[in-house]
């Protein structure tokens, strides 16, 4: 089992939901993904799914819960992908880590027998995805857990726009997060052929396709091909977000020459 | 066997314990409540052990290590209480999870054999609690630990006060905590009949009583019952917290009509 | 396997470490000592590492990623020493831990058909430390991870001077860390003989060596010894080095009168 939510660290909601699973799995074992994303950020918790669950082995149970919609009638829905299955809110959350081909079967969350009593309309982390998740992990089939969800939201990355004049190719596109480091990942994919230069939140322009943070000399910004695959935007050893101001959402352009 | 600690997660004082955990009892789970607690926070690690622990099952032992006075006279105690081992200084800090009837058995922490060597002044999460929980964990019996405690101090949530007047009942009471949200949690229990408002911090009034987060209009604070079963005070999408510019002990006033 | 990196809790890092270890060797527990120090400081890793690692049983795998060179030609190391593996960068990390007479083997990673496919060039942690972790943890010889290392950098704890005059003993060195109490760890050991005062940061006056942070009147700063065997600035129930405003390599000297 696997958990991702914007509850935080100081509070004891994480604990709560660890302790039901380890009522109900003994021995299962928990893997934070994160807990310190920005509260109700549907958007970084999709993306830090994408980012994680794929290195995961297969039937795993990964569970999200960022939930601005905790006790109104959204559905809880869990999607079963890649041998695994995810447990998330149908508020598009799902669709960072799982494009439409993938999933196999998409089930709505009402098995009421399954949930804490009382139920809370507050906190179904605890009530409502951690029991749920202890019995997937202990074995119970997905089709327990209620009927064939019919419709649900995805949402997803967004895609770059590439465009081929002559012998050059455009890429336009955006930041799509910023990390610790401060290095600023875009939507744009590397591209063959030899880079020519990007510009980045409409003045800040880059010369330099590096290979590494390490190749670029210390203060200057370059792009470099992060871990999801992505153009990043990074200033080796400093916070490229910063000394650029750069924020989620800002545009960039970037030409590569093709033959 | 539970952690909750004031350490924070910046330096190396939980991976020590954690280490100390794993070399007595391998293959025993740890599972962290929190250790992102204020420094010192006595009232909020009890806080945090009422709202997680009762999740947990039964046989599990529970360490807080919330400490001002490690290396004085202060007493380490383990408390047996619903089938599982509380382990914490003697400062108050169990009772908020504990309440005096539950508590079957208390014990004072002496067995100065199952210790650390070199015994330091300053660290006994690692020296003291650490191999404690972790022979507990093992299986040790809890008379091992020391003679009965004869006397502790017990801390606990302050009650609210409840007034009846004619067809109304007016409770008073306080915020107790604030979390990650900024909802703030007060000590008032939802009472039967209808609710008719609330007065926060002398001078927010609250008219509506709503089922979640997510019935109340974006930017006007309502009261929800919270995951404690106490009337928190939220913003939808918002820190009431922040807009309300709430705080730990400020007064709160709720009436109802009862028939 | 422990992990050690400065990678956050707030991105995705960490989760693709532990879902790449948890694939290679299911069921292997995965503890943390800390992601969160502060960006590239492989200074602070080194004294978590050397706070921390020496807790835990033999045939532990101890990781840490504080790695500026990713991806450049920096090398990656493995040391065998007191019965367990420390996997580090060459960046001089494991020598805060790792004095080099308990060193028995260094090995350098080299193991191409270990690592994930495609190996990114911004992201060793989750394409190459944890899958060889994973694969040493499951019972992978060291030797198979590459040839004998024939040099490496090791940095350590910067030595007091100590220096006798008469029958006064005076210890020169500096503060080395502040931990999140705000507690100044120095580099000085305690002596034989009677304490007779110190001065740290050049105006700083102390006058009492405590036995612990409790038995220092609220307020007023003392020396005690710290968990690791050094002594602290301390300030009971408060940060010693904000009140003092102590940092990182501020001087120390204290006397001590001996027989």
């Amino acid at each position: 089992v696997t958990l991702l939510t914007d509850f935080g660290t100081r509070d004891g909601y994480v604990g709560a939901m660890k302790g039901v699973i380890a009522s109900i799995a003994p021995g299962i074992p928990v893997v934070d993904i994160s807990h310190d994303i920005e509260p109700q950020s549907i958007r970084r918790a999709g993306l830090l799914w994408a980012q994680a669950t794929p290195y995961f082995p297969r039937g795993s149970i990964h569970v999200a819960v960022v939930d601005p919609g905790v006790g109104s009638r959204r559905k809880i829905l869990a999607f079963s992908a890649r041998g695994s299955v995810y447990l998330a809110p149908d508020n598009g959350l799902a669709g960072y880590a799982l494009q439409r081909r993938a999933i196999r079967r998409v089930v709505e969350v009402r098995c009421r027998e399954l949930f804490l009593e009382p139920l809370s309309d507050t906190f179904h982390g605890r009530d409502i995805f951690a029991p749920v998740a202890a019995h997937l992990a202990a074995g119970m089939p997905l089709e327990k857990l209620g009927p064939a969800a019919r419709t649900y939201r995805l949402e997803a990355i967004p895609r770059a726009r590439r465009r081929r004049r002559g012998s050059t190719v455009e890429l336009r596109g955006e930041v799509i997060d910023v990390d610790r480091f401060g290095n600023a990942t875009t939507n744009l994919e590397p591209q063959p052929g030899r880079f020519l230069e990007a510009t980045v939140a409409s003045s800040v322009r880059l010369s330099q396709l590096a290979r590494s943070y390490a190749a670029a000399s210390p203060g200057s910004p370059v792009l470099v091909v992060g871990s999801m695959g992505y153009l990043e935007v990074a200033v080796n050893l400093e916070s490229a977000a910063d000394l650029l101001g750069l924020r989620v959402g800002d545009p960039i352009r970037a030409t590569w020459r093709v033959e």
